[in-house]
């Protein structure tokens, strides 16, 4: 099997499903967009390898379709309830209201507790682009991360994202979890039965593991060391501490951790409040081409811009179609046939 | 040589070096300071080895006794420009209206253009802990690190601080060059004729290097590969590009790129506006002990939280004095007799 699908009809392919799986028909499409743009950026570990995960999610009550609420609303910043609804359509509330802010204030920041998977960070952040802003995006994620020295999960994979507009209407973005790599690559790596290199992970005793399965039980690695480490404990205090999500009352008044309920956190910055955007430009022109113009490492062939590559890949995507392989593309069918979705 | 200093002494003969230098009493002390609490925390590459640097960039016009004007102040944000004002009380300027403008909106944001050298990003980022706030610093620097795949220098070693206060009056602080290291160890361990470790730096040639001055002379490289390089590359739009520190335009009206000539971005997050601070502090505390409680890797005596080194090493010299090595000490006894202190 594997084949080649339209972007288009992914996107209704997926939604159909989520709306025969229970969710309204608003999430169905939001979600759909959200796992499929992914798939076609090429960040296939944040697309449709994730379609079972919400159709199961939603059935045992992990996801739900509340409506996100603003719980508190002060100048220049929220906080929203996402009430476990589906991290796109709670997700893009929350920065859309970051994106209003910063009109108003010049910059604007939004934290969201009780938030569900969120899938790629970039999809939020890049609602600011067409406003002419600088957009930022956070998660925390349930722990799968060592700390620097440790050998067990205590750190989500925690992505950080950052996408700025280029005077052309591009865009550059930086967006990457704190561990060597995403979760969702070994579980990919899982489904299809392919092994991971040496330094991604280690197996429960401590050691580096080439099995996605070995890996997944032990524990993902920082990036960089202690340097990713740091970066991926800190979005976790922006995320999940500041927003409150990580935090569950007992009863008896007691708190504990709450590590499998997602915090976010959004911001926009107004580039024309602080300088004209035409030397804001200019200045970002001049930059990236001396820097993907530098004399290049032998063997190298091109130097590129953060999120070049799947700005590159999108577009391929749109024009020719995405490619999925074996594992996804079964569980798309199998998924379509349980629903009777032509 | 080599000795031990009082922090309060090392602060005092070093500002007394700066006045005697030319520059006016309150940025000498506010130099001092910056540097020896860079020193006393253990950041010995941001510390008094740039003692002499600050009186010949000033003698040479390079760092002016100009203060720092707010040139765009809309909403939660504002441009400063620092006139080449030394880094420490221009930053501070910038920072301190960042956190005005957060006790305001929430959110505060201040960008830098025409900055000069400022030290260790912490020391701005720190003013919002007292506040109980959030504090964010960022620097860009001249150029020193390869592109990811390049072999030449193209960007700044462009640091990243985020640093939260913690219920018991404490703090946990992320400060890290995005280079593998700051350019400053290498000047710090030529300095002192020292080899550095494979992996920090490359040679001209691209290849990777030990001798520190072939590593200055070749370019450093970013941590973590292609994500160390992309928030480099991010810290830069971030700093230099959206203050505009970066341009320089001619006579003509052309315009070209200005790469000595720093921008920096502060921001402070008021935590009370999204979340009360008691279930902030509880959580933060609940993670922190989690992360730090966690089974070690063979040999790992202790799981340390981000920045906890750097605290134990300024609390310890402010008891015990802080350590200089020949090369550094050589050069304030050096100038002290330069400018007849005592």
């Amino acid at each position: 099997m594997a084949g080649i699908y339209k972007v288009d009809d992914l996107k209704e392919s997926a939604a159909a499903i989520f709306e025969a799986a229970g969710f309204k028909k608003y999430y169905s499409e939001r979600v759909a967009d959200n796992l499929v743009t992914a798939e076609a950026r090429g960040v296939y570990s944040h697309g449709l390898v994730h379609l079972k995960n919400y159709v199961s999610f939603f059935g045992q009550g992990l996801i739900t379709n509340e409506e996100p609420e603003i719980v508190r609303n002060f100048g220049a910043t929220a906080l929203i309830d996402a009430h476990h609804a589906p991290g796109a359509p709670s997700g893009e509330f929350a920065m859309d209201l970051a994106i209003e802010k910063a009109k108003e204030h010049g910059i604007g920041l939004t934290v969201v507790k009780n938030g569900t998977h969120f899938g790629m960070a970039y999809y939020y952040a890049r609602k600011a682009l067409k406003e002419g802003m600088i957009g930022l995006a956070f998660t925390n994620a349930g722990d799968m991360v060592a700390p620097y020295g440790g050998r067990t999960k205590q750190i989500g994979t925690n992505p950080i994202c950052v996408t700025v507009p280029t005077g052309t209407g591009g865009e550059i973005t930086f967006d990457a979890a704190t561990s060597v790599q995403a979760f969702n690559k070994l579980f990919h790596a899982s489904v299809e039965k392919r092994q991971i290199p040496l330094g991604w992970a280690i197996d429960p005793d401590g050691n580096e593991t080439t099995d996605p399965d070995l890996g997944m039980a032990g524990a993902l690695l920082p990036f960089g060391g202690y340097k990713g480490y740091g970066l991926g404990f800190m979005v976790n205090i922006l995320t999940g501490i500041l927003s409150g999500a990580s935090l569950r009352r007992a009863d008896n008044g007691s708190v504990a951790e709450d590590i499998h309920n997602c915090g976010f956190n959004f911001c926009a910055i107004d580039i024309k409040r602080l300088i004209d955007p035409d030397d804001f430009y200019t200045g970002e022109e001049l930059f990236s081409k001396r820097v993907t113009g530098s004399p290049r490492k032998d063997g190298v062939d091109r130097i590129y811009l953060p999120g070049e590559i799947e700005v590159e890949k999108y577009e391929k995507a749109l024009r020719d179609g995405v490619f999925l392989d074996d594992g996804v593309e079964g569980n798309l069918l199998e998924l379509k046939k349980r629903f009777n979705i032509l």
